[in-house]
């Protein structure tokens, strides 16, 4: 892992730099994803077989994945998995249940109503990759929330493959989807946006994916809402000299091993800890079965900054916005509130990160490469839609009238001015 | 206007065909921003100004507008605008107080602490147009959401003019701006997603514009976030026999005048009333400064639909998603729960759209071409983050390692397990 020192807003640019050249657009990828999409439009399922035999090589015939494969694969999932994700599944529901909102009304003055409804998104489609980036666990995490938020059709599109791994499939049954399709890639998610002679089209996309799934959701949103435009993952870790350095090297390993691309960044003010934990990486990496992905990644992306004091560790942190933040101290639910920018918060030093990639409920879709500044996790207000109304009787009308149609004429739009005129010759 | 007949999938399909035509992308225009996106990042403020002398036809100095010229707006504006501002101000901050939301917190089980922060974003861009489309109303409708959600700075910006319109300004102070650059275009969109010398870069960027806006903000979505991509304006009025045709042409021509793409669509189950509306416009245009605009609008863009029944109207409708609805029909409240998509509500006869755009309090930024299947308004809930928390200790760990670790094995993720594993091994 590289040290970095200097001011924080030296270190701050380094470390913002690295994530700008991760947000690069692609613009031979760019051009590929328009033409698949312009091909799903006009050749509908067609298109969809070709392509699954060009990058799939798999010669499909039935697009939509049967029950019988589903009751299939319960009988083929290992046991524990299976407990095990409808133990997630639990959490999962009760985490998410409290971000149910209702929506309001008020009067504010005679013959005056206004609210707001919050209605679900009717259809949604969620993508899951194929191959080893096939997670049970991503399903639960996107399908659960748009479940207790009340969408009533939840498609899943997930390449097409000789044999699926059971537990995604088991996953999709237990959290809810309501019709699986062998379908991946760009022309996947085309088939979402536009729809097909057999693929519905849906209202949004959620769901993570390759460069060519990242890229076709980029050019669809618009038309379709989606999640986000997912980044490689990431984890900072704020550690002072109560950290223990076997933990946070763990943890930090834990998101390398993702993927080449991924960061993992330790913000600390003890110098004795930057060095253990340091050591402590070398000694994990040996032992790591994705240890080339992960050496790679820290090599690349890992990162270790010693500050001054415990207020530089969150400032730093703050301007990075990690998708992940451990918070390796004692007392660590003290420094919540020092937290500006983060995805998902991990205090103290038992709550390894993860436990909330897998159990504790909280939603392992994360803003990566600093969106954290502005978006959030994935929860149960992504898959609805707030509708303002507004009901204002003749007379509340009247009182009204003469400030609207002064700020219409003032913004040169007569014809405003006139729907509310016209409301007052007839009286 | 067009009368269109057929079954409703038939209807359905024309006009979302009219959207999707709507909603192409322009590849010559996305070419042209991408450079100018590029050449800001290079060359900064000198970029700013080449800009404005090409564009805007305006020679700058000074980047910032000054606290004088805003006094000055203030002495200059019309006294009756600047009174109907301040009511259209208190409206909408009573409306969107009632958007702010709390976190919560939880404990499950027994050493598990799981929650939900809301934090402001820090840096917002509020994007206002020049010239004929500077909407004072839309300053305050892009800007007290965020204050209310407590974003720590906002950052306005609008292209160069040799004098400004000062209801501009006025809006801005009283919203509560706090800097306000004259730049404008697909440049300024890189400049506040970027940063310049002069302009700090920002975390998220709402606001209309046109197509080199648009697209500006689509290119550097991901960087930092976006309100929306806006379309052109859209009503859609359902209608009985108890609604006033005078009253609806009105409310169809308020939209129309916005623009020439603009949609006015009424869906009716009485063919009386759809005659009479028909005869209205067309009596009402004569009369339209904007006659122009609208008649263009109307005759490409405007349709009438009559419907057999009733709760054809609704399911039209919904399929269709506009931005505005109104429902003008006797004890139109007890039809709200029939809404599935929409941005906005007017209920009965009196409640002109227009009043939505200027006084009642609710957002006047909506979502357009049928973006209201997945998207909402402008609020309080788009200048926010929720970020999760999550502590366990090392009991609770314990008991929920097994879970855990058998997921992380199961995907094939052992620097995951590790991380879970290194912990029990200290104990």
């Amino acid at each position: 892992m590289k040290r970095l020192s200097g001011s924080l807003a030296d270190i701050a640019a380094v470390l913002h730099r690295e994530q700008l050249a991760l947000a690069q657009d692609n613009l031979a990828v760019e051009a590929q994803v328009r033409d698949i999409i312009e091909t799903v439009k006009q050749r509908g399922d067609a298109a969809l077989r070709d392509y699954a035999v060009q990058f799939d090589k798999v010669s499909v015939t039935e697009l939509e994945i049967s029950q019988v494969q589903i009751d299939q694969a319960f009988a083929e999932v290992d046991a524990e998995v299976l407990a095990a994700l409808e133990a997630a599944k639990i959490n999962i529901e009760s985490y998410h249940r409290q971000q149910i909102e209702t929506g309001f009304e008020d009067s504010p003055s005679a013959g005056v109503i206004r609210g707001q409804l919050v209605r679900p998104i009717q259809r949604v489609g969620v993508y899951v990759p194929g191959g080893t980036a096939a997670y049970p666990s991503s399903v639960l995490m996107n399908v659960i929330p748009a479940k207790l938020a009340g969408v009533k059709e939840i498609i899943m599109i997930t390449p097409p493959q000789t044999h699926y791994v059971p537990a995604i499939l088991v996953a999709a049954r237990l959290a809810g989807v309501d019709r699986i399709y062998q379908v991946g890639g760009a022309h996947g998610i085309a088939a979402l946006a536009y729809g097909t002679e057999t693929l519905p089209k849906v209202d949004k996309i959620t769901g993570p994916g390759n460069i060519y799934v990242a890229t076709a959701k980029k050019q669809v949103y618009g038309l379709v809402g989606i999640d986000m435009i997912a980044g490689p993952s990431e984890i900072g870790v704020i550690a002072d000299e109560t950290a223990n350095p076997r933990y946070v090297a763990a943890d930090l390993l834990s998101q390398a091993e993702h993927d080449a691309l991924a960061r993992a960044i330790l913000v600390t003010n003890s110098s004795q800890l930057a060095d253990a934990v340091q050591l402590e990486i070398e000694k994990q990496l040996s032992s790591l079965p994705r240890q080339t992905i992960a050496r790679q990644a820290i090599t690349d992306y890992g990162s270790i900054i010693v500050t001054e004091t415990k207020a530089e560790m969150f400032e730093l942190m703050n301007q990075i916005a990690p998708e992940h933040l451990e918070i390796a101290m004692d007392q660590a639910y003290a420094y919540l509130d020092q937290v500006e920018n983060a995805g998902s918060i991990f205090l103290g030093h038992y709550t390894s990160e993860p436990i909330g990639d897998y159990f504790a409920g909280t939603n392992h879709v994360l803003p990566t490469t600093a969106t954290s500044r502005f978006s959030s996790a994935l929860g149960v207000y992504d898959f609805v839609k707030r509708i303002q109304y507004t009901q204002y009787d003749s007379a509340a009308l009247k009182v009204a009238a003469p400030a609207i149609t002064t700020l219409a004429y003032a913004e040169g739009l007569a014809g405003h001015a006139r729907a509310i005129e016209v409301r007052g010759e007839t009286d």
